[in-house]
Order: structure tokens, then sequence, then C-alpha cells
């Protein structure tokens, strides 16, 4: 199972504002829906789940299978969606669907939690020529270091770039 | 006077980990120091002043001027060093030199105050190819947002980039 990392975010590395806001460009936008409509399922956090329900998201990306991490009790609303409680248990879920790649798709703890056990792979990164000068980082604050290796860049736009590493383990 | 914001951090925005260590590679000290020669003067914080003299770094750097920002009074141990207490009284010292364009070199506390301000015309960012779950952030947070011009990508090695970008004011 290779587990990609997938993220949008600012120069200095938030993926949101404070209030939760990401205010990207169409063709961070539309990278990110590709990959999605790609790769045909994701993991991500509860809030995340509950912000892209909010935004009516899903059918955009063609409703992907999609695991939501939580670690409460929580029934999602929409179709070809499933919970788990720990990163394990929810590449197991996709796993049994029968994929060999996965995307985790954020928050910053949610994708920390992966990264602390060693979970990840490669990592894609859209950069919008932004800096917030606070938000919700790429990473919760958490234990661990990784080098990588860049795999490539990419323009995205005049001036956003897409950064995709190897995690060395 | 062209305000230059300088930093060498992780693929996450992290300028160093939580002990102070900057464990970077070769190729982006040298980016660094070759920068710093060449404008021939900087502005840093005390605690980076501090870890730049245990380093032994400054003679390595031609002994630029060098502007520390501090709220104490403190007395810098090296030549062509004076303090200021400001960002705007640190930049009218360099300008008083002489100098049309100016380095600002960290950490995360002065990266943040000068761009609060709106000090800041052009970020450089050397990224090297790592992750940090935690560490000193290229800016400590603070209120402000920027969008940028992307002006350039430089590959530093095979896995390090350098980024150059405008600040939209």
């Amino acid at each position: 199972m290779k587990v990609i990392l997938y993220m949008e975010m600012t120069v200095n590395g938030m993926v949101a504002k404070s209030n939760d806001e990401t205010p990207w460009s169409d063709e961070l936008w539309k990278a990110y829906q590709e990959m999605v409509k790609n790769v045909k399922n994701m993991i991500v956090g509860r809030k995340t789940y509950q912000l892209m329900v909010e935004a009516d998201e899903f059918a955009t990306i063609d409703n992907p299978f999609t695991v939501v991490l939580t670690s409460q009790n929580f029934v999602p609303q929409t179709k070809n969606t499933v919970t788990a409680h720990f990163p394990q248990e929810a590449l197991k879920l996709v796993e049994e669907k029968g994929f060999t790649e996965t995307i985790i798709g954020g928050g910053g703890k949610l994708n920390s939690s992966f990264m602390r056990e060693g979970l990840v792979d490669e990592i894609y990164l859209d950069i919008e020529p932004m800096v917030f000068g606070q938000g919700i980082a790429l990473f919760e604050a958490n234990e661990f270091e990784y080098g990588l290796k860049l795999l490539g860049i990419k323009k995205l736009s005049d001036s956003s770039i897409q950064l995709h590493y190897a995690i060395e383990k």
C-alpha cells in the first residue's frame, strides 16, 4: 500500500487559517481534485471531513471511498464513507477495498499521527504563494523527523508549485 | 532599502529543531554564506546571534555589519556589530552605513516582527529535504498575511531547492 500525504499549503507550511479558511487558487484545487479522482479514496480527520461536507466537495471529487479518522462515535453523512479510530485501522479498510494506494488529506493532527507511526511513503505539497502569520500547520507538533528525497517539482501556475518527495525510512 | 528575509528550513517550515539544532547540508550553508558575503550586512535576533557566535560563524561570512535586535541591554562580542530595540531602528542603522539592501536572518520571532510591520520585500527560502514534527517555525505566530509572487526556483542539490518570492504589499 503506497500512502501519499497530499496537502495544499502556504510557503510557511500552513494548511489553513486559524478559522479553517483555505483561500487557495483554482489551480491548486484542480490539482488536488484530480489527484483524489485518480486515487479514488482518501483518509481524512473528522474536522476536515466536516469542512468538506459543508463545502459540498464530495460530488466534485466523484465520491471517493473515504475513511474518517475519529476518536468519537461519529456517523458520516456521505455515501461510500466509513470511520476508523486508528491510522493502521484506516489503512486496513482501504486495503480491504482493493486499493493499492491512498491519500492522507489532513488536517494537521491526522497528518502528524500517520507520520509519527512511519506510515507515509510520499508527500505532495501544492504551495500557494502566500504566507499566514498563524494558522493550522501541516503537522500538529509531534515527535518525528525524516529525511526526504525530492522526486519532482511542477509549476501549477505562475507563482504556485507542486513539490513531490519520497520519505526515507 | 530592499529588505530580504533569507532562511534555511525544512519542507514543513521549521528553521531549527526544538533544541536549536540546524542540521542543514553543506549546499545550504554555502548558499546562505554566499548571500551574506554578497550583501555584507544582516539583522538577527539575540538568540540567533549567540548561536552564530557559539558556532564561530562570523569569520566564515567575512564579519558582515550585524544588527542584533534585542529588548535587553546586550553587549555584542563580535566586531562590526551593534544592537537595536525595534525593527525600524535596525533598518535605520543599516541604512546609515550606506547599504541599500539587508538580510533578515532569523529566528522566527525576529522574522515575524519584520513581517508584521510590513518591512520585508523579498523572501529566499532554502528548503532542506527534511521534515521535523516540531521545532522553531519560520514565523513565530503573529497576525499577518501576504500574497507572494514567485521570482525563481533554483536547485541547490539533488533534493534541496531555493525558492525566491517577492511580497505583495
